[in-house]
Formats: structure tokens, sequence, C-alpha cells
């Protein structure tokens, strides 16, 4: 098998988990696999560059930066291959520029165009393990970029891609993905196996396992994801196009506290009013999540939505800013919500989850305060403080019972 | 003018000395000119690095090493360009694939073969300060390979012969080249300007400002170099073709202590044996400095050489290891001798140098060893105890009585 194994910058943070890592990298070779590695930069190294750079300048450019962080991956690079050759594991590292890993100019969060593997293939095919630098890229001119949050696991996902691996292992300090937050589900199950579409709708419900943009280029490459654990030998969650079905209704229990709601009374009820709104939003880069819009009466209606809650003052700001254009009586928020939400890819053709979900919220005498779904996913905004024992009574509503998992 | 500016690590060891050097460059960018800067790695860096990747793996490939130790460089020209940036000066940073640094494959220890400066000239024709990694270069394929010892200067004048550069200007902690080391001879003397040759004798005599590769380097390609302090505005000492002659009978004095002396006693006097001696001893890398041949008596002679103290133990079993080849009768070696030498190109045409040069070693009463001639250059071995006071009486014969040094 050809395998792209990833280890993240908690699993490579000091010399002894590098020597862990090279062992597990050290099994599957002399499992007979052709093994490449992607690697993230040593735990705090990142921060500490960064901390070093403002030290001297507090805005550097984002192409100065780049320039710097990228040594943190090609330190580990480097020391993974000095403890693989200590097993006498013959392999050799290789940064951006030598795996040829293209991509767009915009320094701190480019985007992954090309990779030419050519080098990478002649090196496995010598019979190498090959270590990658995650999280960077070369731009058309040559220059260093990295790829922004998450982006040793795209860098990952995308070697695979290219060089038709049968299997992208990602390794992280968690053992796989739950069905809720183990620290708040006490009963929170493992999943042996998730769809590409769930686990895109958990990480944006804020269950960050895996970065969106890996899995949207995992599906779209048909790339066999696992996610597993560096310092154990379980199992781990497949990531794959058709997750097998089991007997439950939902994949999973999501809470996301990062929320604050937002809502403009009395608008003028007349064509263009939402346009103009989000329009403005989105011109500070601010997303806007769960949309609820009153019926129209008396010429004017109500509109909220929710924002990250470290997007509210600016969004605020932003709305007073268009008084004029759009007209309003009053502008009201609130920062302590949540949003509590299930995810399953049965859901569509299960007509009896929503009652389900409904019904557990009832049951647990939490408040709802606005609604959202899409074809595999219910979200509601709660208070805060009811998010944790919501997600609970839901997860025991829908997961807790079943004895099918794994 | 076109200055190329080369920086070594202590000069950028911290945030303060960084933003010092910025200064600096930035004096020079203002005052007109376009301006190359190379770069070491930050102070301790370097062997900071080494002792994590010794912590991983005792004995490392010297790719890997190079691989891990070329982000020293990278991180320093990065922050420079942040201090830089602070100032307002325009700037942009490269690493050795960025500036097409070609060199050879020897790990740790590259010559740099060539240099495409087709991007360092764009960058330098847009108005910007270019920072560029000191002390690495790439191989054919593209792999990260370290210079060596001395490697930045080499990097500095690389470019600056490369570029055409009116002056390529060597930062470092003290300010010039001096007649002798001001640490052991309070009377020593800063010279405005020395030639080439005798910059190559003084570095192989163990007065390190600057590397002697650096300095072929600037022989071959007639660049102008300028060795002066960071932390100081002191102009400095000028390295040319052919120095500004000076009253001075000699350029200076130096003392070498990483010396020991062996002597093989008794050796069969027949063709072909000194080779053999020292083709054993070249085998094992090992240099031999000053050689010494008594007079064949017999059918038997003696060989007395000097070699690195630190090569000592290695030359002694490789000699023991040939005598069934050279045959002789007693193996001798003395570790407590240093080497004391002048140097100056005016020596040739002048006859009174050697006698005064030993009547000075007669009246310190320093009994000598062993000598060594050169053109330029006359060399003693004493004893080590011996060699600062003879460095002394020597310097006072030649220089200190000289009124016309600065």
């Amino acid at each position: 098998m050809l395998i792209v194994m990833k280890f993240g910058g908690s699993s490579v943070a000091d010399a002894a988990r590098i020597q862990n890592v090279a062992r597990r990298i050290k099994r599957s070779y002399d499992a007979g696999n052709k093994v490449a590695v992607i690697l993230s930069a040593q735990g705090d190294t990142t921060d500490d560059l960064i901390e070093k750079a403002h030290e001297i300048n507090p805005r550097p450019s984002k192409r100065e930066m780049d320039m710097l962080l990228a040594t943190g991956e090609q330190q580990s690079v480097a020391l993974m291959c000095m403890a693989l050759e200590g097993m006498k594991v013959p392999c050799i590292s290789l940064n951006a520029n030598q795996c040829r890993i293209y991509a767009t100019s915009n320094y701190s969060n480019a985007r992954i165009k090309d990779i030419n593997c050519e080098r990478i293939r002649n090196e496995l095919d010598a019979g190498k393990v090959v270590v990658i630098t995650g999280f960077q890229g070369i731009n058309r001119k040559g220059d260093v970029v990295t790829l922004g949050r998450g982006g040793s696991d795209t860098s990952a996902v995308a070697v695979a891609a290219k060089l038709n691996a049968d299997l992208c292992e990602i390794y992280t300090d968690v053992d796989g993905v739950y069905t809720a937050d183990p620290r708040h589900v006490k009963t929170a199950k493992k999943l042996s196996e998730i769809s590409f579409d769930e686990m895109l709708e958990f990480a944006s419900l804020g269950a960050q396992v895996l970065h969106n943009r890996s899995v949207e280029l995992a599906k779209k490459y048909g790339v066999k994801l696992v996610v597993r654990s560096s310092l154990s030998e379980a199992e781990g969650t497949i990531v794959k196009e058709e997750a097998k079905v089991e007997s439950m209704l939902i994949s999973g229990v999501a809470v996301d506290k990062n929320v604050a709601r937002i809502s403009i009374i009395g608008v003028e009820d007349k064509p263009g009013t939402a346009y103009k709104l989000f329009a403005a939003l989105a011109r500070k880069n601010i997303s806007v999540d769960i949309i609820l819009q009153s019926i129209g009466r008396n010429g004017s209606k109500d509109i909220s939505f929710t924002v990250a809650r470290s997007d509210l003052q600016e969004a605020l700001s932003a709305i007073e800013n268009i008084k004029d254009v759009i007209k309003f009586d009053k502008l009201d928020h609130k920062e302590n919500v949540a949003k509590v939400s299930i995810v399953g890819a049965g859901m569509a053709t299960n007509a009896g989850v929503a009652s389900l979900f409904f019904e557990a919220v009832y049951n647990a005498g939490v408040n709802v305060n606005m609604i959202s779904t899409s074809e595999i996913k219910i979200s509601i905004l709660v208070d805060e403080k009811d998010a944790d024992f919501a997600a609970n009574k839901i997860h025991d509503a829908f997961i807790h019972q079943s004895s099918s998992l794994h």
C-alpha cells in the first residue's frame, strides 16, 4: 500500500515524541508499505517564531512571516529523518520547494494549486520514507507561502491525492471522530466511519478534528482518510464518500459556543434590504450563519442572524453605518448564546429525526431561539448555559441507546 | 554604489542587534546605494539546532543536518526584513534556492559553483534591499547544502563577485585586521589596508578574521573587501590586491596554539618514505604544516612535522599502522607547542626582515624548535608558554616603533 501519514505539532513536540512517531512510521514501512509523511512544526515553534517576529515588528509583511514560519516544518522533517536514520529506515526530508508544491501567492493563507510528484515518487521508488513539510508551498516566483489554518492536513490530502495513495492517515491528539465532544458529553462514542459531507458539517459546527479545506479536497479527489491518535493504537475513524450505514439516525451532536445573535427590529419591508445588509457584512469579511426573518407586517419586519462572537462588535458598527440605507427601529444583540446541532447523512431519508430532536430539546426544558436546517443537519440556537445539557439530552435520545456502534 | 554587506551571527543575535544592523543597512540604502545583505544564523541558533539533532541521533546524516541548519539563516533574513519594513525600507529576503546559489553536493562542506543573479538583480533594480541567507546553497537536485566554516563570508564574496559589486563589507565583532591579536599583544595596531596574499597567510596562521576560502575567492574575482565592526563606526581594514605600502616591513604577527609536533626518529633513508608517510596522513584527512627533515646519516634520518592539536592522536595511530612500511626507531610527539609567524608582502624584497625577526626572538630568549618560510611569511615553532612573549617582542621590533600607522 501507498500510505500518507500526517502528524501534527503536538505529535512531534519533543525528542521523545519524534522517536515515538518514527517508530510508528517504521512499523508501517516494515509492513511493506510505501510511506510519505507530512509534518507540522514542533509544538510551540510557530507561536515562538511569531512572538520573535512581533518583538521586531508588530506588523511584519505576510511574505516575511511566511518565510520565517516555514522554517518550523523544515526543522521537523529534518529531525524526523534523523530519528528514522537512527532506526535504519532509509528516508529523505523534502521541503515545499523540493516537492514542487505549487500554491497561490496569498501569503499566510495560500491554496495548493498543484504538486509535481516526480521527486516524491522517485524517492518512494528508491525505497525511502519521504518526509515532507506540511503547511507550505511555493508560488510562481519560488517564494515560500504558508497555507493558513489546518494547512498541514490539506498538504497531506493533496499529496495523497496526487500520489493516488491508498490511504491518508491524519494523526492527532484524539483517537477519532466522536458522536459529541467527550469533554462535555460523557456518553459520546467514537465513530468507526463518517462520510465526507457529515465531516464537513461537523467541522463547520465547531468540532475541529479536520479542517474543512482538507475534507473538501479529500471528497473532491476521493482520498480515503483515517483520523487516529498518535499516542494510542486505537483504530480511528474512517472518513470516506459513503460511510457504512450504522443503526443510528445521526452521526453526532456538536456544540458551538463561538456564536452571537444580532437582531434588527422594525426594518423597512422593501426589496433589497437583506441584500444591502449582508453585503455590508461581507465587505467586512464577516460570515453570517443562521438567518431568521419574520413575516413582514405593517410595512416592517425583523431580521435576526448569528455571527462568530469575535465578529460581533465589527458587525454591529457595520450595521449602524448603513442605518440611512436600510432604515430600522432598533439594533439588538445577545452574546451568551450557543448553537447545538445534529448531523447525519441518514437524516434526509428519515422523517422521524426532526421530531425526535425537538422532543429531546423539549424534554430538556431548553428554550429554542432560532432553528436552521440543511439536508444532513439541524441546528438550534439556545442560551449558552443550556447548551451542554441540551447536547447531552439529544445525544442520549439518538445515540446512547444504540448498541451497534463499532 | 552597489554594496554587499555581510553580518555574522553575533551581529544579529537578538532583536536589539537586528534593529541595530537594520539601521546600518538603512543608512547605506538612504545614501543612494544598492544594497545586498548576507546574514548568518542568529547567535547560538546553529549550536542549539545541532544539540537538538544530537538528542535525537548522535550521528545524523550530513544531508539532514544541512536541511536542519539552513533554517537558521532563513529565520535571520526574514527577521531582518521585518526590522527593515518597520523602518520603511523596501526589502525582500531570499534563501539559497530563491537566489539560485548553486553548490556542490558535499553536504556540510559544499562549495559554491555559480550564482544566477537574475532574481537578486531584479529586486535590487526594483529599489529593494535584498537580504540573502549566507552559509548555504542548493545542489543540482535542489537539495539544501551548507558551506562549512566561514561559509557566510564566502556567500558574501561570491554574491559580490557575481553582481560586480563595488564593495563587499564584512561586519564582525572586531573593527578590522590587527598587526597582532590585541588580546595578547597590547601594542597591536589596526591596519588600514592589507593585501589578499597577506590576509590568506594571516588566516592560515590562526588569525581567523576572514575564512581563507572567502579571501581566495575575493582575490580570484578582484572583489574589494572591507572588514569592519558592526558595533562601531570605525573605518575597518580594506583587503585588496595591492595594499598601500606603509612604512612597515611586515603586516603583522600571528600566534597559533592549535599545534602539536610529531617526530619520527631513525627512519630508513630510502626513496618514497616521505611520500608513504604523508599519504597515510592525507588518507585520514590530516593536514600537515611545518615539515623538517634531517640530513640522512648512516642510512637513517629524522622527520618532524606539525599537525593541528585535535588531529594528534589520529595522526600517531596512522603512523603506527604503517610502521611495517616505512620502518623507524621511535615515534615522538609534543603537544604544548605554538607557531609564531610574521606576515608581510614587503618581506620578499627586503633582506633585513629575517635577521630582524631572529634577533627579536633571540633577545626574547625563546628557543626555536622548527622554522618554516614562504615568500611573505616566516614561522617558528616554540614552546607554548613562550609564544605570547615572543609575539610581543617581535611585534615591538617590527611594528611598535613605526609611527606612520593611522
